[in-house]
């Protein structure tokens, strides 16, 4: 039932072909929490400036996240910002100013340590592993990496790796870890690299889960209004890990389970902008949509009289 | 159980990262009713050179392919070369020359005319309307069209697509079709021009198939090894249609069981270069497949205590 995130938490500014905001509340950590927040209590490790507005803490304490994690420095919080073209796949980076996430060390505490499932957020793979110090003895250490520290930390992120058992990655992420373009190659490479389990995220193509001997394939379900996809992945990364830590299992149906509702809280995610979605998101509508899933992907078995 | 093929037969030279093939018996009406007769009988109407290679012929009649609608007229049969980069979702087609079937013109022998499924597989819009003229009282029509048509020879298509039910396209076609990105938003639209279903061809991502009030998503078979692309829309079609006529049904169910025949035989046509997979495919490995897609993408519901 314990789940910790380390990750950020972060002002975004984000323009898409729809509109733009500035300075809405973004970061890993807050995606991550929001959507686990609704299967799981959730202990938060990040830090935020003093201009970080108090309301955005108060919204993630209304929804049980144990912010302990959280502490406030001296300086400016984490600022991204992004734009979007009709191709809502990937986000161009306008600016990123790290401000106190530069000096971010992150530090557990005390029953925070004693974590059973753990979310490394995409932060710098010795801080993940600086993480990974501090937990004792998780049941589940995941963790999510990019582009960014797969070209340039790759020693680190191979050390991290190591320590990790299911790794969060989208294709592009997968085919440079890898150095493998086939994506079957690119997961069974990594499967070599530590994790037992690796999640491929596909955006609008959905999602997959390998494991040594098992694949699932999961498709997304089909948006016609994809307004903001910032903190989709972390928002799957949320509803997944949610899910796992309450259901305290890892066989594959509870597995399969988590990619789903980690489907189903990027689905919702990307439907307004920023957190707005998640904000008025209710449990009802969240298993409501868990049942759409089945009805989207479901097909029978073949009559016996052919197999 | 009647089904008829209109389309090319060719003779392709296709380079892929994997190695290269000159004069490979290709064409939309050869991987249709090689993909369709593992299910039910086909009638294909096309036209070969005299340079055709009567061995090609005899290997559709091995499958009980009907060829009296197959005509060898004087010139060249028509060939298509392309190549394939690492990203295999698209072809480079590198030439075209039309040699009989620029002056192509199908004429449906009469037992043909009875039938109750048709394809028609991707050839002008005027063509396909020519084909319709001549089959009596179809249970269902179904087409396929490409960029070509769509850019240039848009009226024509239009007509057709008021006679036609379903449709085959792939995503950047819906697109253009419809003119609009959002691809469910380009299904609807294409809804509205006549078909009543529509299947969006998405290559290593699977297929959609929209009606109206329903949709069905299915991700791809996860393949270590893609090794030509040719031909895997069509004997997506082949087995969607095939499947169809032998269950000579049209409800949701059996649509589904369609959908993932379909996805079944493209997958095995594309491990291997040219119908070279086709060639020693056995319905039991068929089957066996189905069975892996409902492994590949099965999830429980959710515990009676959530839901």
């Amino acid at each position: 039932m314990s789940l910790v995130v380390v990750g950020s938490v972060a002002l975004d500014s984000v323009e898409t072909p729809f509109g733009k905001k500035d300075d809405v509340l973004g970061g890993s950590a807050t995606f991550f929490s929001t959507a686990a927040a609704y299967f799981t209590k959730v202990m938060a490790v990040a830090v935020v400036g003093e201009d970080f507005p108090e309301e955005h803490l108060a919204f993630l304490r209304s929804r049980e996240v144990d912010l302990e994690g959280v502490t406030r420095e001296p300086g400016r919080t984490f600022r991204w910002s992004g734009k979007y073209t009709y191709q809502l796949n990937e986000a161009q980076t306008l600016d990123t100013q790290l401000n106190v996430f530069e000096r971010f060390s992150p530090r557990l505490p005390e029953r925070y340590q004693k974590a059973e499932y753990v979310f490394l957020g995409n932060i710098h793979p010795e801080l993940q592993s600086q993480v990974l110090d501090q937990v004792r003895s998780p049941r589940l250490v995941a963790a999510d990496t990019m582009n960014f520290w797969i070209s340039g930390s790759m020693p680190a992120l191979r050390k991290t790796l190591q320590r990790v058992n299911l790794l969060f990655v989208n294709d592009a992420e997968a085919r440079a870890l890898a150095g493998e373009h086939n994506i079957v190659k690119a997961a069974r490479s990594i499967l070599r690299m530590g994790p037992t389990r690796v999640v491929i995220k596909r955006g609008e193509y959905g999602a997959l889960l390998f494991e040594p001997e098992h694949v699932f394939a999961l498709p997304a379900y089909p948006l016609e209004d994809v307004f903001d996809p910032t903190g989709a992945g972390d928002s799957f990364a949320g509803g997944f890990m949610g899910h796992l830590a309450q259901a305290r299992a890892l066989d594959h149906a509870t597995l399969r389970r988590a990619m789903v509702f980690g489907s189903v809280l990027a689905s919702f995610n990307v439907e307004k902008f920023s957190l707005e979605r998640l904000r008025d998101l209710t449990l009802a509508e969240v298993n409501a949509r868990y049942q759409l899933f089945r009805q989207l992907t479901h097909f029978e078995e073949l009559p016996a009289s052919v197999a």
